[in-house]
């Protein structure tokens, strides 16, 4: 019985659920692609399918996911193309959209995004526009994906030099997350997904918090294979945080203080001015050092809380600073943040390791306190030469 | 008091509800523009808003908008742009959210559908993609608008040569009826409205059918202007009708047995092969007729019965045929609709004035019907001249 085998790493299945219903579930899993059929299959059903995926996945486990598919009898048609952030745009959504019409999907029929956080974002945008509505399923190959981007119901695409202007709040039917993909995943990417896992543990978790700090070099090492225990733990806690945070408020019209929001202030003025060179991991933990030293000048997080969050930064090989971090692009986020918030901020900040509250009004972020914190990370960061990035 | 002045032509307020719960409401109301601040103003209270509108609809009426809002204090944006079939796409779609972006809309703020189906379909699926969602208000000036297209939750756009295979599900915030635009509306345009509402009158409501059939030359002469009572009232009907037809499966997720789907089997083929040279009244008119003749031929609907549809065609001046209604034709529309309804046909039919049934299957309407059918209709309109639609 593979169940009661201690080398068999157990999988775990989340429910996101809403007003009581069940909508969809996460199902954390290992060797998703070993054996057909199997839970991705069962998932798929008697439908056809249409896989999207980029040339470095599809040349990592591209056959491996058709032949598990074939095998499980699945009518299935794959479609691989270049989904970076540069791709991120309506253009890659209708060349998915004409795809799944020349494939000649039926409404019952479904996309399957299998790749990075762009990936899940594209394909459920389109899949949420084509014939007004074709299910999805997910299965990110990122941790970034795996633990934030792919497992919520947001999808978006950047308009405009405008990151995600244009979007749509829909379900994937089901996501499968199996960690064994970040063994091929390249350690930078490795260490951007932990700026996600960073985010949730602060606001939420004490005890993620130190586990990520304690055994985050391992983790890194590793590429969350060992300690396998550790590695799952750390994976499902903040799959768990993530969609009870989602829960509250899926489709953000209940009031704009979102808790999951930290980190993605600041974050997008930073990529958007970066053109994109800070990617979005780089960018979150950027806006996270940004949002304590907010909380420091402020009075809402005491001085010592800070040095534990640094040992985190150091721990993860994460950048404080970056040379877009200055008080004008900082500024300008706080002014969309507003836009996009219904009017007010609700900055969120840390006020211990674990607990967060929210900086409701802009008035209290004047030019000065932003120069300060800006000045401030570019100093820690001189201290520590390795915590600012540059251009990728 | 107005309200008791019987010059004044009353209004109706209808509620579009599921699961127990409001969604939006359809205004009819008459003099929407006159005074300010009035119903319209108070929907949209202290929001900016984005109105769009088509060149046609500018002309003649976007002064009279302008200056509603105006004195009504609303911070208002206006936006002319041709939306017309040809550019029912994801272009015009796309230059909306741009115009919404550099407009500086922020996530409560609104657009303005003022114009016909299209106009409100493409504003729609604007509004629901511009920061994955800003509330919009309908207010359509077309009748085919007014009994259909604005007041449900549907948008779309035409790609790859398919009538609204782009969209999505997204109710409107409200929408205003007021039945005076009618009176600068096209005689073809009023008339291709009417094939709508003969749609929910011959699957729903014999009276209604009745009072079109003999009210309908006059209703289009006066453009609905006189008898002002019968006007308002197969108006209010057809609205009441089919807000309870939507309210039934809003999402069409609880499965694809729709009223609503009558004479829209078809029509979509003929609207495409046609280049929409066949408007979609008009194609609605054939695509009725087609499925009145496969219900004879099935033995579904009596000969009796045919006789009594004719007259409300030839009241209402719409067409039986048209020179792309063949059974090539049709038969690509049952492919299409086979796989759009999840794998079943469900051809809604008539089994008498004001009655319906579903045709389940595609195997009951085979090569021969589809032929006998357009066959059958070429004879009567060639006993007709009139009711045969060339291009337009």
């Amino acid at each position: 019985m593979a169940a009661h085998d201690p080398r068999v790493r157990q999988g775990k299945r989340f429910e996101m659920r809403w007003n009581g219903h069940r909508s969809y579930d996460v199902v954390a899993t290992h060797d998703l692609l070993r054996r057909a059929p199997g839970e991705l299959s069962a998932a798929i059903g008697a439908r056809r399918v249409l896989s999207v995926t980029t040339p470095t996945v599809d040349a990592l486990h591209g056959r491996a996911l058709q032949r598990h598919l074939r095998d499980a009898g699945v009518d299935a048609d794959h479609f691989v193309v270049q989904l970076g952030e540069a791709h991120k745009t309506m253009e890659s959504v209708l060349a998915l959209c004409g795809h799944a019409q020349r494939a000649g999907l039926g409404r019952r029929d479904l996309l399957l995004a299998f790749g990075g956080g762009v990936c899940c974002d594209v394909v459920g945008l389109a899949a949420s526009l084509t014939r007004r509505g074709l299910p999805y399923i997910c299965v990110p190959t990122t941790l970034l994906a795996q633990v934030d981007a792919a497992i919520g119901l947001k999808t978006g695409v950047n308009f405009g030099g405008r990151k995600n202007y244009l979007g749509s709040f829909v379900p994937p039917e089901a996501v499968f997350v199996d960690i064994g993909f970040l063994r091929t995943l390249p350690a930078d990417d490795l260490r951007r997904g932990t700026a996600e896992i960073l985010k949730i543990a602060l606001v939420r978790d004490e005890e993620l918090f130190s586990l990520l700090t304690e055994r985050g070099p391992e983790l890194l090492e590793s590429h969350f294979a060992s300690p396998a225990r550790v590695a799952d733990l750390v994976i499902h806690r903040s799959i768990a945080l993530m969609l009870d945070e989602l829960s509250r408020n899926p489709y953000e019209d209940r009031g704009y203080e979102r808790l999951v929001d930290f980190g993605h202030t600041f974050s997008p003025a930073i990529e958007e001015t970066s053109l994109h060179r800070v990617l979005h991991g780089d960018a979150v933990a950027i806006d996270i050092a940004v949002s304590c030293m907010i909380a420091i000048e402020l009075g809402l997080l005491p001085e010592y809380e800070w040095h534990r969050i640094l040992a985190a930064y150091r721990a993860l090989g994460l950048p404080l600073t970056s040379v877009y971090c200055t008080a004008d692009v900082l500024g300008r986020g706080v002014e969309a943040a507003v836009a996009h918030r219904g009017g007010r901020l609700n900055l969120v900040v840390p006020t211990t390791v674990g607990c967060a509250t929210f900086v409701p009004d802009a008035a209290s972020i004047d030019r000065g306190l932003l120069e300060r914190a800006a000045d401030r990370l570019a100093l820690e960061a001189t201290a520590r030469p390795r915590a600012t990035v540059a251009a990728t």
